[in-house]
């Protein structure tokens, strides 16, 4: 496929230090909710408090919700759209990572809404699927971690545990971010298993979309950039958090990979991790993933439907002389050693074996659009089988 | 440096066959007025017709203007925006190469503000610095040409002939297209000439971003994928013009060049060029481009100020084996060759060796800004040096 459809209108300002640029912007609005995570992250390393002096400086109020957690559930979207309109909060800053950015968004989606449900808005067979009535409030993402890519793309990941369902909610029109802050400097304290969960997941964005069908040329050239920084920088990052070169290329390469899942999309094996997290809510996304991926490559190399693009990813990660595609095993185990995330194991968080064929089918059922992007049709047994060799 | 400011909010439709899909877009108002320029290839080649009946069945009236010539002048924006208010457009389609598209925005803007001088808004010592009044009309862009990257960026070049400037005007907030339509179809019928100029045109978009003292993550990633694109593809487009491998490969790389100037800049390569065509109306942008390339590129080679840059573009540009800065130029002596414009002369467009120093006084008078963009410093007697040296 060679055509593409990019929209991401979001201004991003890049690099280290770029939070001190967030008061020379035209503001959005005159009250701002500040959104943040129910955690001491942003308070202990004072990224609250500059955020805080430049909403000032830029003649702006705020209120502070904070709130979210990690895998942020619906109702907190629907508290907090209700503490914007309490408020008066006109815009929207979220401070933290993909959690409290993908809650944020459809915060302020909601709260602009005749109603507070935010399943009325959610178009799967237990949503309401209405269209939205308003404008959504404007929102500026301050990216704290360098995983989901939210600070471009226009949806946001949200578990409601009534209908089990872990899924992208939003993704409307007016729901990008007006600026998007991605300082590097803010990353400093994020823990070096974190670290690694998050690059990985920013990995799998590119890896998955660039064995997707819906490939283009402007969606190879993000993932690549993505690829190859991971590959190159992410055990840097994880070693020694302070190590400005690297956080600041995997910053980058998060960044491409939402690109990529505006113009191209993720596969099956994000799906797949959904419905993992959606019943253990204690795994965090990115080591689900990292749980599943070596046995999903595999399987799709064994499938031999993509034999090039697997060649091209293993010399993204480094192994320049790759001419199998087996080589993009070798090197994502690697890396995934490089950076102490060779071993996870899924019965570490409770799932058991026996759990396969459920996971197979609620990965369908809720995210059942992504297997659609797939390189090709991936049956059910071949999926729960993925589950199955990855247990341990 | 390591950061950047990002903002391209053009919704790209990039592909064979988009034009097409342009009825399915929301349109951003009722009446377009149709820019094109003043040839016959939009009428022979029936992208006028297609434009006009994606129009239609969107639902929109629409007026011809016809008028832009290249190096388009400042009366003729003028003349297109007082067409607009007598016709009540209240959106703009483009429909043509960077020319149509320049004045086409420049249009866009002028013909929402109170006077129909487009000087009042230009900054330069000539102009009356004002800002603009009115918000800009919308407008889209549907590019027939690769070459300028106009269609993802917020000004247009315009020739003031009284104030002898050629010269970027706008740029203003509201001046990125809604929506730009890249289909390489449409690109098909451009005779190899003009081919090989405009893409060589933008290939220095992202040489001179590549060696810009602006550099920084993604400016890096989006010119080393226009670099590549136009090494590997463009002697194949200037050699078939119905290859739409080549020419789809050429566009995409086209539109990176325009992020790049979005996102970095150009250098003084082109305010050099400018200043060559200010005073030979009849010399293509590209042409003069590529007149001077080698001795350009030569200095600042010698000037030993960014020499691994020229090691990385000349690997880009296929030397994969490069180590040193010269085989940049031998790489790209190479694809001027293969382009079949490896002896152009300025003499044939009437520039005597004797302007050297005037041209040099010229650029820097009306695009000194790009001089700021440099790897280091540019004196006077070094600039008219380098027209010298290109002179045949
Ligand atoms: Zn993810
Ligand atoms: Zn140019």
């Amino acid at each position: 496929m060679k055509t593409y459809d990019f929209f991401a209108p979001t201004r991003v300002l890049f690099g280290p230090g770029q939070l001190h640029q967030l008061h020379t912007l035209p503001m959005p609005g005159k009250k701002a909710m500040i959104v943040t995570s129910n955690g001491q992250s942003t308070i202990r390393n004072g990224s609250l408090e500059t955020t805080k002096n430049e909403l000032t400086q830029a003649g702006c109020a705020f209120a502070l919700f904070n709130q979210v957690s990690a895998n942020p559930l619906k109702e907190t979207v629907e508290q907090g759209a209700q503490f914007a309109r309490d408020n008066q909060c006109d815009f929207v800053v979220a401070l933290g990572g993909g959690s409290v950015m993908d809650a944020a968004k459809n915060m302020a989606m909601l709260a602009s809404q005749p109603t507070n449900d935010l399943w009325d808005f959610v178009f799967t067979e237990n949503g309401k699927k209405q269209n939205i009535k308003n404008p959504v409030l404007p929102w500026i993402a301050i990216t704290t971690s360098a995983g989901t890519g939210s600070e471009v793309d226009a949806a946001g990941v949200i578990t409601n545990p009534e209908t089990k369902e872990k899924i992208g909610v939003g993704g409307f029109e007016g729901m990008f971010a007006t600026y998007a802050i991605v300082d590097p400097e803010l990353m400093k304290t994020v823990p070096p298993k974190f670290t690694a969960y998050q690059g990985f997941d920013a990995l799998f964005h590119s890896l998955e979309g660039y064995i997707s069908n819906r490939h283009n040329p402007m969606a190879d050239m993000v993932q690549r950039a993505a690829i190859e920084n991971i590959g190159a920088y992410l055990p840097r990052a994880v070693t020694d958090g302070s190590d400005m070169e690297a956080r600041t290329a995997v910053a980058f390469a998060n960044t491409m990979s939402g690109y990529s899942m505006d113009v191209s999309a993720c596969t099956s094996e994000h799906s797949m991790e959904h419905a993992m997290s959606a019943y253990h809510p204690s795994l965090p996304h990115g080591a689900g993933l990292i749980m599943i991926s070596v046995e999903y490559f595999t399987y799709w190399i064994n499938r031999h439907v993509c034999d090039e693009r697997f060649i091209d990813m293993a010399k993204f990660l480094g192994k320049t002389d790759a001419s199998d595609p087996m080589d993009f095993i070798t090197a994502l185990k690697a890396l995934q050693k490089a950076c102490g995330v060779d071993d996870l194991k899924m019965s570490d968080y409770g799932i058991e074996k026996s759990e396969a064929l459920t996971l197979a089918k609620n990965a369908r059922a809720t995210m059942g659009g992504l297997f659609l992007c797939d390189p090709a049709e991936m049956p059910e047994a071949d999926c729960a089988g993925i589950y199955e060799r990855s247990w341990k």
